[in-house]
């Protein structure tokens, strides 16, 4: 079974993590979000495709859900000492992947190779995919009107303003990248990994191109929600100040026309009947993932499930 | 007595290091090469500043002659474990430094202006000046025909290349900076200090202004040579390779037409009257500098020297 996911942060990458670990490298490809990346002291940083592949390589840092265990701060702390930006913290390894990540860039060598060339030497077998080379930039509009950029608004604002709604700056004109696009026209099923719906699969299904194909496919989701909240991250939030109830079913809803198949928590059992009156064929299980056991426990139920699937409309 | 010293690297550093601890900072201002600066992953790198300043501030490594004292390597290893390029030693304290300066061009703050804020971060009281805002690149031409970037030459290849001729791009139109001129126009006493003729302190003399100002003043240069031999760097090297016996001589000779006086070893005591045939006007001294100690007895010495001579012209 070929399998593409769409994935953004933290949560997806858990669950990119767990179907590594049961798929071979020529079974599982991951479309990661973009629309996070921003220049920041000058260095063209990709937070979602680093969470991705630090994770894929075990270098993540376990315990902030972002950037790489066993860090070091040696040059955070000299910036900061010069009164240098400080609002996200660049760790000695993480810089190191942001310094040759922005000479490669300069150099006009197009994100998708720098990320196949990190990969390469981090180790990591399967093909993480950016969305797009071409920039797609999401922006947060505030209830007061402000337009933030995602990362102004998700760490140094830590999630604060009330959002109205969110722009993906450039995606009307980016392209999506060939070879993911060629990856998800042979795979048999896209599984959209438990990613905020509004900032991290969003913005991959607005580059031209993606949605029509997966319109084509058995595409299952991963609910990021449980209980009504998000395990990490402002998704919960968004919706409530959006006018929606954080549910499963939201989000769900959120993909209308898309999902063949959903998989939630045992928490939400009472939002079946809804899911299912919308012909989505539902997984209900324990989806929270705690630790590297949860990641392939829950990859092997979802594959498990895509195969259920798959067999039912053939 | 106002001074201003035009310098390059270490040896000129050091030198300007004991005349600020002679002077105030209304009587010592500092010119520097910026000739070598270049562009090292993707990082606006400005040697000659740094040297001069981290050993003004005392950070400077006192054993390498470039970089910091105390200094840690953390991103240098993380990038080498990536392959990326490591023949200019980066370390972490550094490069807070490099990441600042290239932040902060990239927004269109003039290099002046950044070493002004970097100097009083590192409370540092003397004006240190780069020769210009606009970018003057020294390249060195081979006997073989290649044409290098000064730290391609300087450091990546070990200045093993035989030297044909200098070239210092840029230098025609780049223009002096301003408060630079003000400074010299308003000084009493130019000191050339101990640092290579060719790549050092031609650039600065290269960029319009700043001859014909110190044509109209007392110059003073200090030998960087010490029998026949550069106490660091390729000046002798140099010299031979362009056919001219690397002496004291031989440095007088170099700034033909703009030297009042020049102060050189002991050891090339010999080459004295040859020097006052050229009516320069020579002090014989201990020019080497080993310690902090060495540092002020020849800023002394030179100071002391300068006003000799300056009593002398009135």
């Amino acid at each position: 079974m070929k399998v593409v996911a769409l994935a953004g942060g933290v949560g997806g990458a858990k669950l990119v993590d767990g179907l590594a670990a049961l798929l071979n490298p020529d079974e599982l490809s991951v479309i990661v979000n973009t629309g996070d990346d921003f220049e920041y002291l000058s260095l063209a940083i990709s937070p979602d495709l680093d969470t991705v592949c630090y994770t894929l390589a075990d270098l993540a840092n376990p315990n902030t859900g972002w950037g790489r265990k066993e860090e070091t701060w040696h040059v955070f702390d000299a910036i900061q000492s010069l009164g240098g930006l400080d609002w996200f913290r660049l760790g000695d390894n993480d810089l190191a992947t942001h310094l040759l990540r922005t000479n490669w860039l300069q150099q006009g060598v197009p994100l998708s190779v720098i990320t196949e060339r990190l990969c390469s030497l981090w180790g990591i077998e399967h093909r993480v995919y950016p969305m797009s080379d071409d920039p797609v930039r999401t922006i947060v509009h505030t209830a007061s009107g402000e337009a933030l950029g995602f990362q102004e608004y998700f760490v140094h604002q830590a999630c604060q303003p009330e959002v109205a709604y969110f722009e993906f700056e450039g995606a009307e004109n980016a392209r999506a990248l060939p070879q993911a696009m060629e990856t998800l026209n042979a795979c048999d099923l896209v599984i959209l990994a438990p990613s905020n719906p509004w900032v991290s699969i969003d913005p991959i299904l607005e580059v031209q191109g993606y949605r029509s194909v997966m319109r084509e496919k058995p595409v299952m989701a991963v609910s990021p929600l449980i209980g009504g909240k998000a395990l990490k991250g402002p998704a919960a939030k968004m919706y409530q100040e959006l006018g929606i109830r954080p549910t499963a079913f939201a989000v769900a809803e959120h993909y209308e026309g898309l999902l063949t198949a959903f998989v939630f928590d045992h928490v939400d059992r009472g939002e079946l009947e809804k899911i299912e009156a919308c012909r989505i064929i539902p997984l209900v299980t324990d989806i929270l993932m705690k630790d590297e056991q949860d990641r392939i426990r829950l990859a092997e139920e979802v594959l498990l499930f895509g195969e259920r699937i798959l067999n039912r409309s053939h």
